[in-house]
């Protein structure tokens, strides 16, 4: 501020004014401009720090998370947040917890000591979880799961939406036999594996279809499960025409289930799975139809939520939109 | 501070010695305690933005990456990255540019002005590429990515490397016909796909094979080429035993190139993949022996050095372990 002062020939409160970007009669549009060139020149670089201290408030988000690195999740979530927090010029300061109750909590207090605006503390699968109380110190939002805390805004996928969309579709196409592979046991009361099996049986009793028990099965949401229960599903006598997959990955197991048993998909058997990994849906033969999981769209709108400050709603429901590709055809048809 | 003095009955000055573990005669164990049961109970919290000016430095890493939300990599990196900065109490700052020049200048004019104390660019592909200036007024590595900056160091998987070990596990197992999908055309000169094949012609010539130069495709990384190129050397009169597969995508396309032709993996062809995508890799049948991109340790190493402030060596080719699973025998024997 000095070397400016100097080089400009001007005090170092009218360098502060300038830079502060008060505007008022007192400086001449040629002091302002003389400044500015000077500080240019120097490369004068403003203090966050000494800027944090005296505004009070710091311009960083918070990102805690219990990233697998291994999914490509994460990378959504963290670049759709830290996207939507740089364009309101706000920094994101990350920290993977591993699901680390103790690290966490020194985490949020490393956060918290660094004076952030507000914490996005999401979870890579969908699940009901207790937050930390440091949390309650600073806005905060939580992502892909809800808590027990109502007063927190939560912004979660419509599972229920997702389901019922998914078995929708096919019965559009006019299947009336539809087999659902789940992703797991409904004992563990994942809320991805419960709600995409209300929305997949109320989309049946809507239309009118009868619903037969017998052809929702519960795998563990690998491929392995799915080929075996699709091998169950398809030697029966009257075997469905369609199948619902809770994930991709039990589509991908259904798909060698078919191909073993001689079925062409889509025009002996039409699959349709959740998630939309790209990496497996976009490259099975042929293309797989699914729901998506709108991880980029949480976070864009958990961090809409801290900035605006505002959360109307305290659980937003996310639409998991059908992503079409050439799994899906009505019965004896190809795609 | 001042509360906390106050409720443990002692000067500001004690309050702040205890809290910068300064050790000394001059306070005693009880005072110390005392000092500390305070803090606990009015939860005062360290500022940083106060800290870092008196100590003047940040304790924060800032990561500027043009990462690609839809790759598991980018997750795989920053997570390890900062779980590296984490263990040495440090916290990262980070920015995606989408490869964005402009934002990229103004994000790390951002990570500067907040005094990082370093700073992690990371390449979401391996490539050649410019820095930008700014990075010269801070310690800066450079992930996945070579400069022409000599003076800053750089972590890059050692392709070579990668591409000899992929096509001697191959030789080792007996076979002297090898063809090798790469991932895209010499002419663009990516630095994975040229390292790659000379680490493949080094191996075949070193163990005294013929190189036959018809048995080298170049794709474009996608299945539906591995597919197409597969099919092409597959259809040869002496077609070759083995494919060397410049990636796990390319691989696939293979896999579904011998299902049609009625091939056998690995009985009457081995397959070897380069990325260890899991998602692919792991759930081929049969799984899929592949290299794997050390994008963890690359995270790794590049917060270390950042830590260490040496860089011994300017490139540091991180090793591409060969991860095995069941798409290699030895010719007309199965897994």
């Amino acid at each position: 501020m000095h070397d400016v002062a100097r080089l400009a020939g001007v005090s170092q409160s009218t360098v502060s004014l300038v830079l502060n970007g008060v505007q008022g009669k007192r400086i001449s549009e040629e002091t302002r401009a003389r400044v500015l060139r000077s500080v240019a020149e120097l490369g004068y670089r403003v203090n966050s720090a000494a800027k944090s201290l005296r505004e009070g408030h710091s311009r960083l988000i918070g990102f805690v998370g219990d990233m697998v690195a291994s999914t490509p999740f994460a990378g959504e979530i963290i670049e759709s947040a830290q996207d939507r927090a740089w364009a309101d010029g706000y920094l994101m300061l990350i920290v993977n917890t591993g699901g680390d109750r103790a690290l966490e909590e020194r985490a949020i207090d490393s956060l918290l000591s660094r004076q952030v605006d507000g914490i996005v503390y999401a979870a890579m699968y969908h699940r009901r979880l207790k937050v930390p109380p440091a949390l309650r110190e600073v806005p905060t939002v939580v992502l892909n799961a809800e808590t027990d805390d109502e007063s927190l805004p939560a912004v979660i996928p419509d599972e229920y939406g997702g389901g019922r969309t998914a078995a929708q579709h096919l019965i559009d196409q006019g299947h009336e036999r539809i087999g659902f592979i789940n992703i797991n046991t409904l004992a563990s009361k994942l809320p991805a594996a419960v709600d995409r099996e209300r929305g997949f049986v109320d989309a049946v009793e809507a239309a009118g279809l009868r619903l037969d028990r017998t052809l929702i099965r519960h795998g563990d949401g690998d491929a392995e499960a799915g080929y075996r229960h699709a091998c169950r599903l398809l030697s029966r006598k009257r075997r469905p025409t369609a199948i619902f997959c809770g994930n991709d990955r039990t589509a991908w197991g259904a798909y060698q289930a078919a191909a073993e048993l001689g079925l062409r998909v889509p025009r002996d058997l039409s699959i349709i799975g959740f998630d939309n990994q790209t990496l497996i849906a976009a490259h099975l033969r042929p293309g797989l139809t699914t729901m998506a999981l709108p991880f980029a769209e949480m976070g864009r709108r958990g961090v809409a939520s801290l900035l605006s400050g505002s959360s109307a709603s305290p659980i937003d429901a996310v639409n998991c939109p059908l992503v079409e590709r050439s799994s899906v055809a009505a019965p004896g048809v190809d795609a």
